[in-house]
């Protein structure tokens, strides 16, 4: 089975464990070996690991991975968690597929100004458009900052949006699942 | 002169190309020859390229170049931008010497409680400090998400901070003199 790499921020959630248990379930029924932040059964917790640790377990996992599938649903702001970001950045570099998916349905410049900017003037005016800060607003129609979308398309990789914002957006698998379908079908060709 | 690629948000700044302008002036002062988002002066105006050529461009500069000075400065929230992140991850992938600074003091998890949860009741009882919406708030001391400074550290890099907050944290280069300056100590060694 390819090994997958599974970035995300879930990690951080009170249900952790049952929530990558399931994400775990549903990579081996779509058959792949999940890895990933907090996610290998067999190692042991990650609770009580100094961030040294933390970081050469995931490095280590990254650098068996073929694949890597990132929740990039935007996490405490409107961009996506920064250490899924560098996974990303890192597997991208290593020349593993690295596909990503949201459960946001926005482009990034749109939760900038809709949320980072809510009820804010944005000035339209001068060419590009910015924040009442002066900061451009990035305009490129990517779920997040061009680099992480731009990064995974320039590998033939894809960045899987949800239609809507879910109930639970931190919870729900639904796009989760198309990626991992979509990714069979690359792997079978 | 050794290559640098200058990661960090400045070309979302009104005054982009004075504060680039500036940081590529002393990174030649310290023997660098300075590329990056938007700063080779060679190359024309990143505005009206889109997304894909913007990315081939710093795909191509990450590529050549043998260091990364980054700026986490946090960008729009508690973390760096997204951007920056992904060039961190890219290069040290690349077995890069990466660095970063920033222009804020406190640890990611101090700015998660001042900030984020600014206000906010925090649990601290359940031996993982959580928020009110039961995420967990890192606590490894450092400048933001432990994959970007235990990255760094992890191929000896350093993650170097300003002492307090500067009066302009979007474009103040004390700290990134600093970084520069102890950069040189290590290429002369």
């Amino acid at each position: 089975m390819p090994s997958i790499y599974l970035a995300g921020p879930e990690v951080f959630l009170q249900d952790a464990m049952a929530v990558m248990r399931e994400k775990r379930r549903l990579a081996r029924s779509f058959g792949f070996e999940p890895t990933g932040p907090g996610s290998d059964e067999n190692q042991g917790p990650v609770v009580g690991l100094n961030a040294t640790a933390i970081y050469a377990r995931n490095e280590d996992a990254m650098r068996r991975a073929e694949f890597c599938l990132a929740n990039i649903t935007p996490f405490r702001g409107i961009s996506a968690d920064p250490g899924t970001v560098y996974e990303i950045g890192f597997m991208i570099a290593l020349g593993r597929t690295v596909w990503a998916y949201t459960n946001h349905p926005d482009d990034y410049g749109v939760r900038v100004r809709s949320i980072w900017y809510a009820g804010l003037e944005i000035d339209e005016g001068s060419g590009r458009r910015r924040g009442p800060d002066g900061l451009a607003i990035e305009n490129h129609g990517k779920a997040d900052n061009l680099m992480i979308d731009a990064g995974i398309e320039a590998q033939c990789g894809r960045v899987l949006r949800a239609p809507v914002l879910p109930a639970d957006p931190d919870r729900d698998l639904t796009t989760y699942r198309e990626a991992l379908q979509a990714l069979t079908e690359i792997c079978s060709n």
